[in-house]
């Protein structure tokens, strides 16, 4: 049997636990061409929220009654397709279930880092790096000496971008929430500075912080710490957004002071990011990313939860901001 | 004597003509390196309204008691600078004035195209023509079967936009104010579709007018129409914000729907525009616009009224939005 987490209910802004249910399923006989997967850890990821609700987002919602997609990682333990032999490590888009029915077309990559645990498939070496490498690179496109500001500073995009643009030869300031993930940014992840933005006035924070303006803002909020670092942008700024953590429903539709005269006045530019898009690069981030992990210039902190009921109230964990980590659940070995 | 239109008190929102008024000053005695222009066409443009505010803006205000920062176009009639010698035609940030005295660092372009009206230096051939090439090319970057959606779409720089962009093969909707401009946008600049903003639905015009979204918007608006347009665009849409006519003040800074999410569930971007990053490749862009021109491939509209008097209200003039074409001032001959 397949114990699956499905959708029971829509929600209205950030999913919670009881908008799920757990039920289990016959696990079905492999076709010629499929092969199973043993999913050994689930991810939790800020998008997710978007991928339930009705609108707003970039792909079609999960259906009521449907196992909830998410990004895991696993192995294949029976085969009817030759490129997926049983023992192959597997990423891709395998819900959050013990077992995952695939034909390739959801895998995201085949693991090829035996040397490294399976679980930096869903984090450093996973969307999360592949995101990070991406947006700063080709978004961002940092040059020695530019001010960095990344919000969410502290996370499992954030920390990343952060070495990232370090390593660049740029000064990096992270926006986090509370003093231990200030903390860990400057201890961890080697930002040059570190803002709580529950501090009274997050403008004044970012002045001290960066005396001559911010040249690249990673932005995983939106909101008002979006609504701080703009006012502040210098000429030719690129202004990445990759999230929206910050805002907790877009329905109704929230309003913002206006971006369009920042833009023009600096000439400068905002982008949203998907990762998709690279999906043919990605194994170009991999090489560039594994021998940072490997020599620990690239640090990360995961989370790791055990087993598949603590999956329905994840999401709403994570947007509650008390993760200090990438958010996994490992599953046990099935009975 | 040089008659000069001064700015005597900062506006709020858009300049008046009591904003300014008019006085004479004695010539200069021209220095080396220096030459005389006597102005023949002074520029109206929309930028104007930011350059004399006191904030929000890509540049030093306008001071109290200096003449009004302008394009003009005017021919050297003395030299003392080898470089511009008696009957140079040239363009430049001239000045609402009769005369100015010119060490070449403020002008913009030596004016070569002698078959072709000096008035063209300062629209199709001017500014507005950088701005519709650089900023389109280079931001908009118009594919073959893009939808196009320009604001302002019959005005100066719309106007182009909307010809460059029917003539990359894209399909192109104007948005304008009244049934007058959107006639011309059809009749003139070869829209394929214009809809009135004064339109009780905006929305739902666009959707009748771009059945598969929108892939490049020139925005010389922001405000409601932009908030119309941002909804509608498509995976990696581009958005030119080269304008904010229609948001009176930015101070208070006005709110408006966040943006963010569109960007990112497109992952589309939105990019100021200002010309002067372009100024070592304006001799490309004439090199191109001329002989269309010329052609009749590019079709323009001017609205010259006659004497240095008109200036001051000009500005007011153009954000009624009662002109039909590029406003100049016609400097009579000096008495």
């Amino acid at each position: 049997m397949n114990r699956q987490v499905v959708l029971v209910s829509r929600p209205h802004g950030i999913p919670q636990a009881e908008h799920f249910a757990i039920r289990s399923a016959p696990l079905p006989t492999l076709q010629p061409g499929q092969a199973l997967v043993r999913n050994r850890y689930l991810s939790v990821d800020p998008a997710m929220r978007g991928w339930v609700n009705a609108a707003a987002n970039y792909a079609d919602p999960v259906a009521i009654g449907a196992v909830m997609r998410a990004f895991a990682a696993g192995e294949v333990i029976a085969s009817r397709n030759d490129a997926l032999p049983q023992g192959t490590r597997v990423m891709g888009m395998l819900g959050w279930q013990d077992y995952a029915v695939t034909d390739g077309s959801d895998l995201r990559r085949i693991v090829r880092e035996d040397d490294l645990p399976l679980s930096l498939s869903l984090g450093v070496l996973g969307i999360n790096g592949l995101t990070a490498y991406f947006a700063l690179r080709t978004l961002g496109q940092p040059a020695a000496g530019d001010t960095v500001v990344v919000s969410t500073a502290a996370g499992a995009v954030g920390s990343i971008v952060g070495q990232l643009a370090k390593q660049a030869g740029c000064r990096v300031v992270g926006i986090a929430g509370g003093a231990e993930k200030c903390r860990l940014c400057i201890s961890e992840f080697g930002y040059d500075a570190a803002l709580d933005y529950h501090a009274d006035d997050l403008g004044a924070a970012l002045d001290a912080a960066c005396p001559d303006g911010i040249d690249v803002y990673f932005d995983n909020t939106a909101g008002r710490i979006s609504d701080a670092v703009l006012p502040r942008i210098r000429r030719h700024a690129r202004i990445i957004v990759c999230g929206t953590a910050s805002v907790a429903s877009w329905d109704p539709w929230p309003q913002g002071p206006r971006v369009e005269r920042h833009l023009l006045n600096k000439a400068a530019r905002m982008a949203g990011f998907l990762v998709w898009d690279y999906e043919d690069r990605y194994d170009e981030a991999i090489a560039a990313l594994a021998p940072l992990v490997r020599s620990g210039a690239l640090r990360y902190r995961e989370e790791i939860q055990q087993g598949l009921q603590c999956a329905p109230g994840a999401i709403a964990d994570l947007y509650a901001g008390r993760n200090l980590g990438k958010r996994l659940i490992q599953l046990e070995d099935p009975s």
